[in-house]
């Protein structure tokens, strides 16, 4: 696969002044790779800071703005950003009210995201840090301790950040980032590799007439490689997959996610088999979302997430936000 | 590439399944392949009719909803649909007001949609027409007599969605689309060819080291090939074939739009260089779009559209709209 690209070394900044360019609304650094709420701090209203590596665009940078994060750190492709990047939003985007963290579980990102907090509590931001391991597909992984935070992500960031939107303290928005984290559970497959700047060539190696079930956003290994599959059959199988750890008892939000390089309409086929089990498995789903928001630059497949909601997570899922990647009600 | 789909025969099929599924403020007709606006027909409102070969999604279904499409008709994948698709549609969204059909310039569309407006103006529906021929690239190609509709369908299919939303007449809004038509061209490049559903295999063999200037949305042969070069120098050359036809002599809107393969962090990578370009021609951009919005399956690459656009639509433009695939403002 080709690349759309001038050097590997500038891809992240090419994308930054990209932002910048498109998005009049924020407010994007470059040099620090931070992308921040043209309007922060907002007055007494609790911040959201996440950021990761990049290559899983829209995630973060494209999820900055109204009712979402308050900002975003930029790491090299599939690596993690560095302490002083978050240490920099926090003080960004904190009006007094505190700064959530959201973290998803990589190692790098955990351990780097807990220096920056400490960082920046000693400049007298309160910080809170809620972590994001919602991948049923495998514990322990390549760059992971315990499970991977991938599609589950989207939701934290969308509810926690509409409950900040609306004025929630800290405590309160907290406590609903973990309670979305502890609700949310996905599974991924992938059906062809992706490709790094970097490497220029396919991350990983998958044979013509395979998939790999419960792949990770990096392209690491999941549970199994198998002859390719239907989409009906791969749904069976995610949806299971997620169900068996989830357990829900009531209606689910659903994510039907495309890793970045498989088309929309194929997408939305993979949806309808995604719905199809389950209502056979008798779940109830009150919202779908289906597109590419949590990617693995140009990775063929796909990921479930279902997230269980209340109806006050329901509502939060519901309100206004106004962001690159997700858009609604303003 | 491998596909996530069940069989070749029912890839529209089920991913109209999945637009039902995810969108209910929709009427979805599997069976006849039209996705229609909830709320149709709108009472005094023109009403507007697109729709072609599947395959370029978000491109039409994604751009039903308010202040945009009343109605698209699926076809085949890079098949037009048929006549009696069309007039179904029209059938369905007419208020009294009268129906436009956003054509874009390819064989089998342009007859079907001609025959169908014969037929629903039999029926006592209104129909007027614009023709999208944007692309810059080449005159006659496979499919195409004249030039190529593309990436100009969005801005028409937005701006004169957004004048009937407004209560426009039948004839403004055809007018305003005729306007749109004209005042927006677009260029293409191809990375990787793409796999029809189909064909399970790539539609076309460019060669490792090469890209393709000047691709058709379904691969159909641009100007040249060359040996691959660097983002910067796509944009120089997509934006100078762009600005050598339109000749822009105030502001314009630009889409740098993604053929479905490239990660987002390519494109807005992508994006920045448009805009260098652009700002070294002098050439000011008022708004700009980033992302897969008229796409080719999984093909690598990208395009970019210039519209020029005066004080009346940029304020069609920025006005709400309500889509799967595109959603601002309400």
């Amino acid at each position: 696969m080709k690349q759309l690209i001038n050097v590997p070394e500038t891809v992240v900044a090419d994308a930054l002044r990209g932002m910048a360019a498109a998005h009049p609304e924020l407010t994007v650094d470059v040099e620090n790779r931070l992308v921040v709420r043209g309007d922060a701090p907002v007055r007494d209203k609790v911040a959201l800071v996440s950021g990761g590596g990049s290559g899983h665009e829209p995630l973060h940078g494209g999820f900055v703005g109204h009712g979402m994060l308050d900002a975003a750190c930029a790491g090299e492709v599939f690596t993690s950003p560095v302490p002083d990047q978050m240490v920099r939003a926090a003080a960004a985007v904190d009006s007094g009210a505190g700064v959530l963290f959201v973290v998803k579980n990589y190692t790098g990102d955990v351990l780097n995201f807990e220096m920056a907090a400490e960082l920046a509590e000693d400049e007298g931001v309160t910080v809170a840090k809620v972590l994001v391991e919602d991948d049923v597909a495998v514990t322990d992984s390549t760059f992971t301790a315990g499970r991977r935070g991938t599609g589950a992500t989207l939701f934290v960031e969308k509810i926690a950040g509409a409950a900040a939107q609306e004025g929630a303290p800290l405590e309160r928005v907290e406590a609903i980032a973990r309670q979305v984290a502890g609700s949310a559970r996905s599974f991924g497959v992938a059906l062809d590799a992706c490709t790094t700047p970097a490497k220029g060539s396919p991350t990983f190696d998958l044979p013509s007439g395979e998939l790999e079930l419960g792949i990770g956003i990096h392209g690491e290994p999941g549970r199994e490689r198998r002859a390719m599959m239907t989409s009906g059959e791969i749904a069976d199988f995610a949806v299971d997959a997620v169900l068996e750890d989830l357990r829900p008892d009531g209606p689910v939000l659903a994510l039907v996610n495309g890793m970045g390089g498989t088309p929309l309409l194929e997408l939305y086929g993979f949806g309808a088999e995604v719905h199809r089990v389950l209502g056979e498995r008798g779940v109830p789903v009150t919202r779908t979302l289906v597109g590419n928001y949590v990617t693995s630059l140009d990775m063929a497949g796909a990921s479930v997430t279902l997230c269980r909601a209340d109806e006050e997570l329901l509502r939060l899922w519901d309100a206004p936000v106004r962001t690159p990647g997700l858009r609604w009600g303003v």
